[in-house]
């Protein structure tokens, strides 16, 4: 596969060619390209050279290009193309990328686009699902068979519409209501005698969602019953649409990212290292407002002990160590209940269970790390009470860590939230508090030793 | 799809008719539902219920099940089976499965078994290589058909093969000497003409790895092109392996928990919150240990300066603030960068405008942080010195957090390192160190006006 680095220079060889007027040959070139690559490309290309060749690329070029490219990218693209030109691209666009581009255009484009298309049937229903349910997510041009046809008839019709190389290795068999009555693979059609019914070859165990399940949750099914196509029914149990294979990864990438995203304390799951500054500060001041917010209430239990650090300043030295091996071990803890959650792997059962065994970590970790800092510390600064305290305070605060990490995204499960909410800023700043309040707290009862 | 919850009361039933000798009908149960769903239910099992049921299991059953269930879990079931048995099942499991298997056991018992093997053919060639590698991930079950094959003769051989339900829906082509030459996917062959060969209807512009490919990179390579197998070929270019469509999705959870667990200082991808104990202290204290060491550099920081914290103990207040909110800023920044390079979204050359973005990012974040908390400490304390110092140094801090959390990961990947290794500990802590250091720093400087 030609990664990144390789594409770099080809991208920089079309902006040459569409700079120096050779305009079809840059054309050429990127036509020559896989589409995922052409995307790719066309990414690294600057404003002036994607806006040429968009010019230049005919519509069913342009069309598979924006099935391609991420949603945000087709909608920049988009900006620059008159309104008939972009209704013509609209109609020969996957239906779900069609009307996800739809949905992202200003409300009265969107609607002057469809009433230019020429085909609107296949966009239009998809219009009203939320982004992220698979009714968002699924593609309404499948095929669907019934379930009196024969074998042989099922694989003429498929030779009558296959030409363009769309036909799916899954085909779904439906009623005379339109509802979903089984699937046969391409390979059941192929190796089955002539005359059989798809009601007689087909498997009738089948798996689906409707339009209102998550995305996550029909990834996860297609993942688990390695289904290369997942079929998507209404409330009546009709076939409305299909998740396709390229969904599957696409839904899986941006739940990950999602996850990573929220354990870092950054709100906008699109956002990337080169996304516009604004949008940028936009996804990640709230947070760092809010961590200020819960750092000023940490402050201030250090402030209640500020006659305390007077007295003793070898105090302030230490404290934030206490506080920074809470938080890392409270980070440790959230990433694997969060990451236990989101595969799946913690039934609501084993809730107490688990809560019980990474406090007895958090113990056994509080004893080796407190262990040898604390001496540690005694050697330093010839002070055995500062070692002891020092070491109590974290053997007391990788308790409570182990508790928060677990505790609270469980929680959040419990109450219908979204576990990776408890994101790393507020469960860390309440180790910390915890860490300074006791560490602190331990120096002031040994005050006459220290 | 049954989820997790749906599932624990099954596994329960089980138990129930397991402890009361009904076994016959606890396999029976078993065995009706989907495989993926008897994985998830035997994990759910306790463990004298797990040896019961598979020494009720036939072969073939036990060697689905196997397939399905995790590396690590596939081991612990089978300590408790006899060799010979043990042998029968890795004759029926899928060969990379059962070379995963192999892989795992003690080498004497691997060995022991592998003699037992009837048809150890399939899996010796897979033992060689790496567990991360296209080589460790492929499969050397596949279907291969030669250049002059016809159309017909290729449907004919499928029939023959396939009543078991196996045939894939992608058919390499192969030269004399077995060299990979083209694709065919079971559509084209079905829509071909009887007659064609496969060098006419094979698209020859077929996308492979080799056996020494990154896992990640060959998964990558299936999303982006939307493959539903890929080819793994050896140094001759002789086709000698597949990776399917249900490693993809395995491959990318685990980089994607690999990637989170890295970032949150845990150095064992498998575990989980149920791992045993002792595992999870492994995969957790080093780190500790690393960042207690870092802390104690950065407690040697603030020690440096005990004498002003002695004068004015509110900076004791404030100085772990300043540190708190430049380690979450990192956080941010780390994530967006480590997310960015794994889904393939940052070229080489655009290292230097991303380090300068999100240098200026951090200016402006510490400008708007620094801003309020500076106000807000000045009205707090009363003294508008204190709030120039903290803001002046959460915008320095801020800048070194937008530099390090963007430099430190990108350079890693230049260097050919794994960018998730600049884990957050390491990060955060030379952020925070360099927090205490600006902060009192800037107090020294203005210990009169404090």
């Amino acid at each position: 596969m030609p990664d990144l680095e390789t594409l770099v220079p080809l991208s920089q060889q079309i902006e040459i060619l569409l700079e120096s007027g050779k305009n079809q040959e840059a054309v050429q070139f990127f036509l020559e390209l896989q589409v995922p690559d052409q995307a790719e490309v066309f990414n690294l290309l600057n404003e002036q050279a994607q806006e040429k060749l968009l010019v230049k690329l005919d519509i069913p070029a342009t069309a598979d290009l924006f099935d391609e490219l991420e949603d945000s990218e087709t909608l920049e693209a988009a900006d620059s193309i008159p309104l008939d030109r972009l209704a013509d691209i609209l109609d020969e666009m996957e239906p779900d990328e069609a009307a996800d581009l739809l949905g992202d255009l200003p409300p009265e484009l969107a609607s002057q686009a469809l009433e230019e298309m020429d085909d609107p049937e296949d966009v239009l229903p998809l219009l009203g699902f939320a982004d992220q349910t698979a009714g968002g997510r699924m593609t309404t041009s499948f095929l669907a068979l019934r379930r009196q046809t024969r074998a042989d008839k099922a694989l003429e019709f498929l030779r009558e519409v296959g030409p363009d190389g769309d036909v799916p290795y899954y085909l779904f068999v439906v009623d005379r209501e339109k509802r979903l009555s089984g699937v046969v693979g391409l390979r059941e059609l192929v190796l089955a005698e002539p005359v059989e019914m798809m009601e007689n070859i087909m498997n009738s165990d089948v798996i689906f969602v409707t339009t209102e399940t998550d995305q996550e949750e029909a990834a996860r099914t297609m993942a688990r019953y390695n289904l290369g196509a997942l079929p998507v029914v209404n409330d009546r149990r009709e076939l409305v649409g299909v998740i396709t294979g390229d969904d599957l990864v696409d839904v899986i990438d941006e739940e990950a990212t999602e996850d990573i995203y929220r354990l870092s304390n950054v709100s906008d799951a699109e956002l990337e290292p080169e996304s516009a500054v604004w949008l940028q500060i936009k996804g990640r001041l709230p947070w760092l407002y809010l961590s200020a917010l819960t750092a000023l209430f940490a402050a201030w239990i250090i402030s209640r002990f500020e006659h305390i650090i007077a007295q003793v300043a070898v105090l302030a030295v230490f404290q934030s160590l206490v506080a920074g091996l809470g938080g890392n071990a409270v980070t440790q803890n959230m990433a694997m209940v969060v990451r236990g959650l989101a595969l799946g792997k913690i039934p609501a059962n084993r809730a107490w269970p688990i809560i019980f065994r990474q406090a007895v970590i958090g113990l056994l970790l509080g004893i080796a790390v407190g262990g040898v800092v604390g001496l540690g510390a005694y050697f330093w600064r010839g002070n055995a009470a500062l070692g002891l305290v020092l070491g109590l305070a974290l053997v007391g605060n990788m308790v409570v860590a182990g508790l928060a990490g677990t505790l609270i995204p469980l929680g959040l499960r419990a109450l219908g939230q979204d576990p990776a909410l408890a994101s790393a800023v507020l469960v860390t700043t309440a180790t910390d508090s915890m860490g300074f309040l006791l560490f602190l707290s331990l120096a002031a009862a040994f005050i006459n030793y220290l």
